[in-house]
């Protein structure tokens, strides 16, 4: 017996459909994983993050190993850099996937928070998810394929975590972002699905193995053990298997920790 | 570049794995496409269900299609049923995947429920789920494999609805039970997830196109129009994707429904 | 300036308005707390707990401090037994406060957890609830008062716990009935506020100070320092003025914890 | 027998406390109605809003019953505002209470919604909400009052709203905003509980009755009937008793609908 794995709309003019992830850091970040796991399903990938040359490495990585990979670096939470970033995503085929990516978990005493700071985070988690919301779901609604796809018309990922569901010190910035970023998920699911567009909310919770916490919780690393740490390719495949979801039976939330962690 | 998605962790001796789905009635339903999904997989599957006939019927659907089907009626919130069932489950080979269906959404003014009916839905909904779980877990933590593969020793699965969520009337018997039927997936995903297995709760928002509700709700099921109710392939292919969810990545919950449904 | 706390609407026939409260342990337990507050303001009280003696010693106090209370012995979770029960409740005036406050914590790995244990968590505190509420509110619909009132008809009150949010081990049992109990008082709310009664859930975060903790774990008790543990006065406070929320603000659902405790 | 309502601990040389309200605008909104119960507590009322009249006016109202009120109009989503408005509210007394309450529920088709209106709501309902708290917290921790007093050191309360719970459009800046309150008030009852201080949220279900709905949705206020409306007097009930609560037995959230509203 054959699997039933749902297959992507076809699309018109035999072009590639394009997947557009914005938040694309480290090469062994999540970012980059879902750029990958698109690439390897035959996506055309947009790359966008705010260092050009990570950004463009990556993508370069991506074509080695036989790829179609675009490197767009700038700045997701100022509008003209957005817009500029959408007009160049249009020109490579028609977008039927995005994924918003972006944004740190600073941690400090909410007393030592600066505006500055509360601000920053703001900025960059919802503003941004906010803008690259806007441009991507217009390109979707534009991108010429029928909702009468089985997968529907197109996928808009969001990149969660355990700190929306709870406000936590000393994460009283990032905490307040994810929830702002949660709740407007659920706006655009709510808004976008009976026009066949997917909106999803991913909630990681626990440690994504790579550089960034290898270097700054080498210990906690170490302790976790085998899969004890969020391994980017596993969630980028909840991603993928996210977008090809039969538009009679879209997730909106799901959660994603490793089998160990305590929660 | 080839797909990642991630196999099921290798079985000893060559025996296929199996799957036990309780909760099997109608051939449109999802228990019966659950069971076919996984016996697509080659997976050795079995029936558990009320109605021997029904049960007996879906089983020679799936033997005909190619795949291997082993029919096993029986009451599953009865214990000394459930004992017995189990007994049958480990002589088709090693249980990798438990899937618990049963549960229906009866309605009435919540004075006008008798205790009988309130305890009718608590017997079918949380007692079946919890010996189920019992002996389904029983037979997973000592089916031979080690936790060490990279989707774990095996999964548990447990079909939920919106009123776990919330309890609304007419549903105040159906509500309470899957609300604590929610609420038993979360305790064992905590207990049983560093041990190797996958505990997942699947919140299904919205009507199951098929028998049951075409022919109880006739108008619904066309106003519904194209994939408006939930298609339990679909569904099904959700299961499938969360058995083999890399252990680094696990999912606890997930809501399913159809791109058009208001929630 | 005077306070404006709102005053229960006012009864006929000058006969004080009854408060039943089901679930009285012991004399320094939450049950008897709830009872005695009422009884300070006002009400006559009716007390429901499975021990005769304890019920009655209660009562005594509460009469000895002026207070006019009834000890109505019984267990809740047999059917006759409540009916029977609701017909004395109705010989002491006009009911308008119901409390619900049965169930108890216990512990143990699920896998060995008995059917027969796990029943009797559920028989205790959520059938018990179902027919308790069902009890209590056709009574409040027939107390002669008009839900014209400004704080309504009457009020039923369900204490929960932080385990109804959250399946956790080792409380399989407990956490699924408290998850059921909240189910059924959002159920009850949705079905009878409308009517002029209101449900609500308390969320008890935390231990309560008492005889049942203090022999139990009597470390905990201590390390938990002033006011580290409930107060059972001042939860049955809560309760109090919960039943005099102005009908046009209702709280369905609150928690309670001590100022130190981690959540 | 005489009531137990907890009294507010003691102040040092004779000083009435002082409660600082953030978001005053209309005379019969929510700000105002929880400035006149504080003021007829005893409190000295401190009254920020945007429009220096309208604060005004509302002052001399509190002042004219007998209350202690002063106005102290400012831009809590400003910085340097807020640092003065935290000083001249220092010179009052002893803060024990603050309330924040601003934030409007703006409506728009996401795709319409400007940057800079997204922005708008955040500064407003999460920024504001920020600084406030900062500048609140800071006075708190220095009013001069032990930990040991049996309702704390004092109380910060946030005004929420059902669209902090789930996001729907057309309400994507607002739901996002109120999200992200919610989230920085659990954040700070977490971190400042065991310091004596009571932070919680109050989540309004349903419209409130006052001159904005009625000439806003004259329709709607009249088809809401007798107390189908939020009573801004019965809203700051609940905070007024939410200040009171004995410290071992804190709410960190409660919902308010009128007892008709569907939810």
């Amino acid at each position: 017996m054959n699997s039933t794995i749902q297959s992507p709309t076809p699309l018109p003019h035999e072009q590639a459909p394009v997947a557009w992830i914005a938040g694309v850091g480290a090469s062994a970040g999540l970012g980059a994983a879902v750029a990958r796991r698109f690439a390897q399903g035959g996506f055309t990938v947009a790359l966008t993050g705010r260092t050009a040359e990570r950004v463009e490495t990556i993508a370069a990585e991506i074509r080695a190993a036989g790829g179609v990979a675009h490197a767009l670096p700038g700045d997701i939470s100022n509008e003209a850099s957005v817009a500029e970033l959408a007009d160049r995503v249009r020109e490579l085929g028609p977008l039927t996937a995005a994924v918003f990516n972006a944004g740190n978990a600073s941690r400090a005493p909410t007393l030592e928070l600066t505006a500055a700071q509360f601000e920053q985070a703001w900025r960059t988690g919802v503003l941004g998810g906010f803008l690259f919301a806007q441009a991507a779901l217009r390109r979707i609604l534009n991108n010429g394929l029928s909702t009468a796809g089985s997968t529907g018309r197109g996928t808009l990922l969001f990149t969660g975590a355990t700190a929306a569901l709870r406000g936590k010190p000393p994460f009283a910035a990032f905490a307040a972002s994810k929830a702002a970023l949660r709740s407007l998920s659920q706006t655009l699911a709510r808004e976008f699905g009976s026009e066949g567009i997917h909106v999803a909310h991913i909630v990681i919770d626990g440690g994504i193995d790579g550089e960034r916490l290898r270097q700054s919780a080498p210990q906690r690393a170490q302790q976790a053990g085998d899969d004890g740490l969020l391994q980017a390719s596993a969630i980028a495949e909840s991603y993928w298997q996210l977008h090809h979801q039969h538009r009679s039976a879209w997730t909106q939330e799901l959660d994603l920790r490793p089998f160990k962690e305590p929660f």
